[in-house]
């Protein structure tokens, strides 16, 4: 399948906060790094699949004016240069919105998402829109893994999590309800940061879990991640009615976890062998390195609360469920054949809830939250693996989210360390920490990359 | 001002549950009740303008395949056959939504907004999209109130006040950020209800206002209102992530209020003599039917309360002018000459904002639900009026919000009572209950209406 001239050896991330001090030094320049990775994009994209839309003459002129603004030292934000690249979930007021569906076949508003005209207004350079499966959730879209073209890069934030492992780009927009920016970025070897719920304002796109969905990003380097969400927390807030994303502008300095608790979940019994072996290799060395892993049984609330974790697809696919009703089964009374077999499953599941169904749902996952918080100052954070191994070969599916649930449907920040590799692939570590914390979770989360970070370029 | 042939002594309201039982004993039909219904906008629409857009072979075309349900003796729901208005700000897949503004002129969705969805699949017959304000929020639009067209009927929700009001509609759906349901409601003397914040699910729409906006009815009785939004509850839920609308699906049994904590509120003050003593009056008349009516002096709580509800001008706008920054930003670096004066100007206000202005309104507003959700068990509702006045006369403004900005801001529910009435025209009593104790405030407010309802025609 792979191409002969295709080689994941030639792979190297980006990291815009770098790119930014050699421009302001003047050693380098906004439309020079754009030209880059417009080099990347004509070497790897018709293999890596990665764009739903590319808009190549947009962004070198938004490249050039970002130049000026360098040459005179007033850049407007820190992304003011920064080729990005928006889930094509979200409207961008000057390419289409396709969800990659016949439903949105052509579709284009007239308006930018929230985080777009944050990210826009900041001088932040659109180079495309990129792949996610049909309406966030059913059919894969043409994207293939950029470290195994034979392999599902993961989904739904498919192409986002692609165009930065091809180093096409140095971060894109994800958003995840179930599972759809850790995994990916664990499939595809990047950095993903799904912020506190809420946290990022996540309006302006196709979103059939509004109570569940989290915007966030992928990208090369946690610093990137990082920025990027506070300057889009800054200026496009959270979701309303939210406080929106806590901390400081810089990434928080490294801090050691004390104490985290190792989580089973639903995933690890459909995990594979040589992933299961590869996880408890690296709780070893965090052993070793002096961070103490509290396993289920150490505590009778941690027992608990692992058992909780597992039983979350008892009611996440409900809240689901219930929540695509809305407009999806207007779209199934008019037009049918724009629908998958997997969505008019689902819609079919959804016709028969009630609002007391539901009811229920809502109520187990205030009951799962309840646990989460009562562990606040017990330990540091949650690790698991952030997905059940590496991404499956072939395109459909992209990934089960069964590592995923819990913090989606808490709403606990969490991020994909990219750390591990089986079978030469990368498969990623998930840290998770409580909700509004994200700062004390991305400082984790910088220690633990700085301290494990030589398995970021997969050699191990 | 107004023509000679207009007669506001003409005007009956409709009362669809009634119709209804004439439906199912074969005595009336939809397309029947409908007609009467066109009749009416055929003699006064051309005087009162409460609709944006009519369509009378879309509405036909509905009464006539729910009369045939009728027929079968099977209609689909409680709403079969019930010829309703949508605020033009909510989304429909087959008529435009133009907001009021140029930059929706024209403007058509491929969707129903979630509630049109529920009242659609229900069998209810879409008569046309009533007028709101300009983006829901700025300049009034032409409509003019029925009971003395040279006044305002208030806003934002104009038209669907106006067409219940002159008898054209049974209901209409309205929605409310500080007063856009129970104002229009008081001052075209029409019962408004205004659920518990998220009990109707209010996506598919404009909404600037998101963390404040709630989805609720406007309608000639109190049954239309309650069995409509239970209807709309129990198909479209409530807003994502909210448990929704309580209670059964029938008016709540008539309940006397034992204590009811009046109100002042920074309203008052900018209240009119006349206006005071018909409220001071109707409290009289409370007080010599059974129900305990306690001034703000009367508990330390009751006290602090009251000084808190009068500060919701300090933060409440705050809250509004960060939620509208987007997409209204977007709509105003590309479109400005879309805009009136009146949205530029908040604009500007919104642009000095920051995260940080929006998070201290988000704390003052917590503070006031906590003191709201500690009277719980200590009073049974809260009483003020429901707007200031009557409706000014001229057109512009279309009211004040101050009455409305505390329930609007706790988000607990509240009934405008079409109980009162100065210089012939309405003026609303307003009674706000507890959150998601809906059923309990609809059984006082139809308690109060059975007792005081003879002013609903206005004739004192």
């Amino acid at each position: 399948m792979s191409a002969p001239s295709y080689d994941p050896a030639r792979i190297e991330y980006l990291c815009f906060a770098a790119a930014r001090q050699d421009f302001l030094a003047g050693r380098d320049d906004p439309r020079a790094f754009l030209e880059r990775c417009i080099a990347r994009v004509d070497e790897f994209e018709s293999e890596v699949r990665a764009f739903a839309r590319l808009d190549l003459e947009g962004a070198r002129k938004a490249a050039d004016a970002s130049a000026r603004r360098y040459r005179q030292a007033q850049p407007l934000s820190v992304v003011d240069g920064l080729p990005i690249g928006i889930k094509d979930c979200f409207e961008t007021f000057d390419m289409p919105t396709e969800v990659n569906s016949a439903c949105f076949a052509g579709w284009q508003s007239d308006r930018d998402a929230a985080h777009v005209h944050a990210l826009r207004s900041g001088g932040a350079v659109i180079l495309g829109k990129t792949v996610t499966t049909e309406l966030t959730m059913a059919a894969p879209g043409p994207t293939r893994n950029p470290w195994d073209l034979a392999r599902t890069p993961g989904g739904s934030s498919s192409g986002s999590a692609a165009a930065v492992a091809a180093g096409m780009l140095p971060a894109a927009t994800g958003s995840q309800a179930r599972g759809s920016i850790i995994r990916p970025a664990s499939i595809c070897g990047v950095v993903g940061f799904k912020p506190t719920f809420g946290a990022l304002n996540k309006a302006g796109g196709f979103d059939p879990s509004p109570s569940l969905n989290h915007l966030g990003l992928l990208a090369g380097t946690l610093t990137d991640a990082w920025e990027i969400a506070q300057h889009i927390g800054q200026v496009a807030g959270g979701d309303p009615g939210c406080a929106g994303l806590s901390g400081e502008a810089a990434l928080p300095a490294a801090c050691r976890p004390l104490r985290l608790a190792r989580q089973y979940t639903y995933g690890w019994t459909l995990t594979d062998p040589a992933s299961k072996e590869a996880f408890e290799r690296f709780l070893k060395q965090l052993l070793s390195s002096g961070v103490e892993i509290l396993e289920p049984d150490s505590a009778p609330e941690l027992l608990a609360y692992e058992d909780a974790t597992r039983r979350t697809p008892e009611f996440f696919f409900d809240l689901m469920m219930w929540e695509m009703r809305w407009p999806m089964l207007g779209y199934r009374d008019r037009r049918p054949e724009a629908l998958s077999p997997t969505i008019h499953n689902y819609l079919e599941r959804a016709s028969a809830m009630s609002l007391a169904d539901y009811r229920r749902a809502l109520d187990r996952r205030a009951e799962l939250q309840a646990m989460h918080r009562s562990l606040r100052g017990k330990v540091d954070g949650f690790l698991t693996l952030a997905h059940i191994g590496p991404g499956q070969l072939g395109l459909p599916p992209v990934g089960t989210p069964w590592y995923n649930d819990p913090s989606s449907a808490i709403g606990a920040p969490s991020v994909n360390l990219p750390v591990l590799a089986v079978d030469g692939v990368p498969l990623g570590a998930q840290l998770m920490g409580f909700e509004r914390e994200d700062s004390a979770l991305v400082a984790q989360a910088r220690w633990l990359l700085e301290r494990f970070g030589s398995r970021f370029a997969l050699r191990v």
